[in-house]
């Protein structure tokens, strides 16, 4: 079996780099070449996305967003116009579930299977080959590539069909989202209202408002610390894709809308490179302190 | 010492009696007197709030809101003005910790000392004195009646000056009620692009977004269980005490506005004695789904 893999980023490369150690046979492209050496010395090879497509049984993706899973694949001159009849197309990266599920209504045509399989954990798990994978598609092409993806992840759950891989991601980055900014909120309402942060979390953490976002962010609020993590403007993405999501589906999603908005103003104001706990700053801006200090 | 507690409601009256069973000298009253004979009973003594307030070294209440508490204390022919000077004051009420301050800068002028000491964990801990006491006042009033409160409570948690105890308790609520919408809005949207909630509930439970709420109240929203629990008119209460506390010292909420908004839908439509996770329900009437089934 050879693996075609599209998309050396900074996520695309360690993942390919995980596949060429578990010993499959890899083959690495991207818009600029240049970036597939690294893995080319590990002992891949590297060709362009025809000679890919037209030589490989799966092709793995993990691309920013929906337009650009689109373009590589169903674009002019696209990966998939090129692919061998019964092949795979796994794609990992977190796009909108809409396009997910058109991307794969395409692919039928060419007699192309196709699994979302978007993840989470960022760089440092992908590195260590501990991502988690969210899986849509098909049982059958879940239990051929599961021991694919589990070369690059520690978690490899199917959620449904094609498009519940990014629908269960947009759950989590909906959750998140709203979990960090309420605990921003709160805890400058707190400080704003004369008291210590650092004690409101203490007395809170282990209740019913307890959770990972609260122990993983509440001290990287309370002491300045925003470096990435999880970019804000990764976060804007997903959140942009929820919207849509939820706007072809019509569920109504306002919290998410409302988050949003202050996640676009860090953006605008410099934050985009920020990790999203950095949402503080905003309330920080507003009411002209600095948290927990 | 001998204590005296107004507020026999569903909090008031279980704490009076593991005062009682704990051995203290207890005075009850309630604006109705009917319902101090269960405490009556159990060992205390009941009398009119004046009576109280000339008899007791320590006055607790148990009270629906601010406007109550500040009848009560400080109304025509209020508690202050009959109790003893150098006698404590403490609320154990959740009210806007804007109005403790001003009760505790009103009660200064007649020599008595306060604390704001609302709790959390609802009926059940109150019945077994298991109460989560989050207080507000100077340490050495705290630490003189540190142990009158764990007759009432497994966890007393000073947060600073008076205020501080309802100060943290309303960031507790803000970031409950947050993320319990915000777990609504991202199930419902997963089960409207198709997904089944509970795999997806599976999935992230162990991630950045889990959290006690996503553990405790996905699986009664997934059931359409709405059994309270925390009533959504509580709620409501507290995230209103939130805002005009944020209004009050110039922090902003976007976001517990906009849950708040949701509550009061619910409140509107018949859902105020419902659970909190029967925010839910909003998102399933404009749906028109029924989350999990």
């Amino acid at each position: 079996m050879k693996i075609g893999f599209i998309g050396m980023g900074i996520m695309g490369k360690p993942m390919a780099m995980n596949l060429v150690k578990a010993g499959y046979d890899v083959m690495v492209s991207n818009r600029s070449m240049e970036k597939c050496e690294p893995v080319v010395k590990a002992g891949a090879v590297s060709g362009a996305y025809k000679e890919l497509a037209e030589q490989c049984d799966v092709i793995i993706t993990m691309l920013p967003n929906s337009p650009q899973v689109k373009e590589v694949m169903l674009g002019k001159d696209g990966v998939a116009a090129h692919m061998k009849k019964g092949a795979t197309f796994i794609d990992t990266s977190s796009i909108n579930p809409v396009a997910s599920k058109e991307i794969a209504e395409e692919l039928k045509k060419y007699g192309i299977g196709m699994l979302d399989a978007p993840v989470s954990g960022g760089e440092p798990k992908a590195v260590d080959g501990t991502l988690s994978f969210m899986v849509g598609g098909s049982q059958e092409l879940f239990d051929q590539y599961k021991s694919l993806l589990g070369a690059m992840g520690s978690s490899v759950v199917r959620c449904g069909e094609v498009g519940a891989g990014n629908t269960t991601k947009l759950a989590n980055q909906i959750i998140v989202a709203c979990n960090i900014q309420a605990l921003a909120e709160a805890m400058t309402l707190a400080q704003k209202a004369g008291v210590d942060p650092h004690l409101v979390f203490d007395a809170i953490k282990g209740g019913l408002a307890g959770s990972t976002v609260m122990n993983a962010k509440a001290p990287m609020m309370l002491e300045g610390n925003d470096k990435p993590g999880f970019k804000i403007d990764l976060h804007i993405k997903d959140l942009g894709n929820a919207l849509d999501c939820a706007h072809s589906v019509g569920s109504p999603v306002p919290m998410t809308a409302a988050a949003k908005e202050v996640f676009e103003w860090m953006h605008a104001h410099d934050g985009g490179q920020k990790d999203h706990s950095a949402i503080a700053q905003y309330y920080e801006y507003l009411t002209g302190i600095e948290l927990g200090r």
